[in-house]
């Protein structure tokens, strides 16, 4: 089974769990339509590259980690599209949950999603229960206060910005998930993969500046020119498009440098210089625009 | 300590544990707001309770497993809170999150405060892993979908409710992780003790329906008639305040009957009993109310 089958599978069976059973079907059907077509699936992606870097001598524990991350992704993105957000009406290319169920039914998907990823985990210990639990102090610490994605929004809501922090937390910190809990997955050590998380998350950060700064909503699957709307800090305001493509460049090959030697250390650089090439607009859309 | 200095300080550790650091200091504040000063304490005391009943073995992981099923309760009120589910100004006698900092950061506090619990319980393993996992096996069956209270206020979005399921699992479900998670904690299983758990939230709903239909907005701290206003299902509408009053006796008889065979049974049985002369309206009330 190919990587993105295999993910796909995962995330599939963990929404399987949450809607077992008597469960009130329009939420049932919000959490399924909340994560299904999937996006690029880059954080599973990554961790379980990073898992398999490491071995993957215990499958069914990535697929329960790289499940677990997706769901937590696809709940903040269903939180952040909320009308006291970003009043987002499209994403992926369809409607928003709380335009498609209901604003309710929105606010609980993405509470059950977060509480699914942890049951998953939990029930996911196998003969391994310590890994189980890392993976959990992870997630949780990549995810809520004070490091996590939720303190990311949480800046936004303050008069003076920790800008590092902000970013950090806002996009960095389910990077540090994927590359901490592949590595946990495997039974390896987190902390020699933080930097490798962390430039990944910064290069995504760059990139999507990029892509919101140089496409279209048509193009993009969301409304276009977010940041400059809120009034969030952008790559691109700050060093111009030549400026932040450099810096793009830059964060790939420290990634790159920064990852730990293992077994499946040349495999998981050739992962991420393809990252890189679908995160660098093409040559043509920067001509386009030019 | 007396247990509820205990279940306080327990809470108050954990929510520091979401504020230490460089974090964004509304939604901080925010988070200790949400959690303080407490309520009732309801489900953590019973968990304690259960706790020690069975010997209270490692009284770290308790005092973890009982603030963090206070966590989730308050992040539960929070996002019920919300325009667009209860529209509340009020709650515990003070302004309502989302009045008090804003709509997105009530929704924040909400999901920091469920990622805090978990997070909470994958650090208190200690020398046990098997409980802190088991521990949070119970607490996201009981909080998220199909089971937990997320489904229970799901029913709510559906044309046709499922009253057996919308009540398991909107008011039981942190009952029953209560009486199980207070079991686990002290290294017991957690089935025998579901039956009290799950009477318990029965009597406890029962109460609230009386205490809504019979008391005003000052006396409750929140606004009164919600039940109705919202038209959700009732017992004092279906059985008149007589009848809910019968059936409350009922259902805390049935509630002592069931506690398992445990060293502090008899201690057990007496707090239900103090807890149902509490929770039963007093006949002063009920003569004002005639």
């Amino acid at each position: 089974m190919g990587l993105s089958k295999r993910i796909d599978a995962a995330v599939e069976r963990a929404i399987a769990m949450g809607r077992a059973g008597p469960a009130p079907e329009r939420l049932s059907g919000a959490l399924h339509y909340a994560c299904t077509p999937g996006g690029a699936r880059i954080r599973p992606t990554i961790l379980t590259s990073v898992a398999l870097a490491c071995g993957d001598d215990r499958p069914s524990i990535t697929d329960a980690a790289s499940a677990s991350l997706e769901l937590v992704h696809c709940a903040s993105l269903v939180h952040d599209d909320l009308p006291c957000f970003d009043d987002a009406d499209v994403r992926r290319g369809k409607p928003s949950v709380h335009r498609a169920y209901s604003e309710p039914l929105a606010v609980l998907t993405g509470d059950s999603l977060i509480v699914l990823a942890f049951n998953v985990l939990s029930r996911a210990a196998g003969d391994t229960p310590e890994r189980a639990l890392a993976l959990i102090a992870v997630l949780s610490r990549q995810t809520g206060m004070p490091h996590g994605i939720c303190a990311g929004q949480g800046w936004e809501s303050e008069a003076q910005i920790d800008l590092s922090a902000y970013h950090r937390a806002k996009t960095g910190a389910l990077f540090i998930a994927a590359t901490q809990m592949g590595a946990l997955a495997a039974g390896q050590e987190a902390e020699p993969w933080t930097e490798l998380g962390a430039r990944i998350g910064e290069a995504f950060q760059v990139a999507d500046d990029l892509r919101d700064a140089l496409f279209d909503e048509q193009a993009l699957g969301k409304p276009a020119g977010q940041d400059d709307l809120h009034g969030r800090p952008n790559a691109v305001s700050m060093l111009g498009v030549d400026g932040a493509m450099k810096r793009l460049s830059d964060i790939l090959s420290g990634a790159i440098a920064s990852i730990p030697s293992c077994p499946g250390e040349a495999q998981l650089a050739q992962m991420v210089r393809m990252y890189a090439d679908r995160l660098t607009p093409s040559a043509e859309v920067l001509r386009a625009r030019a």
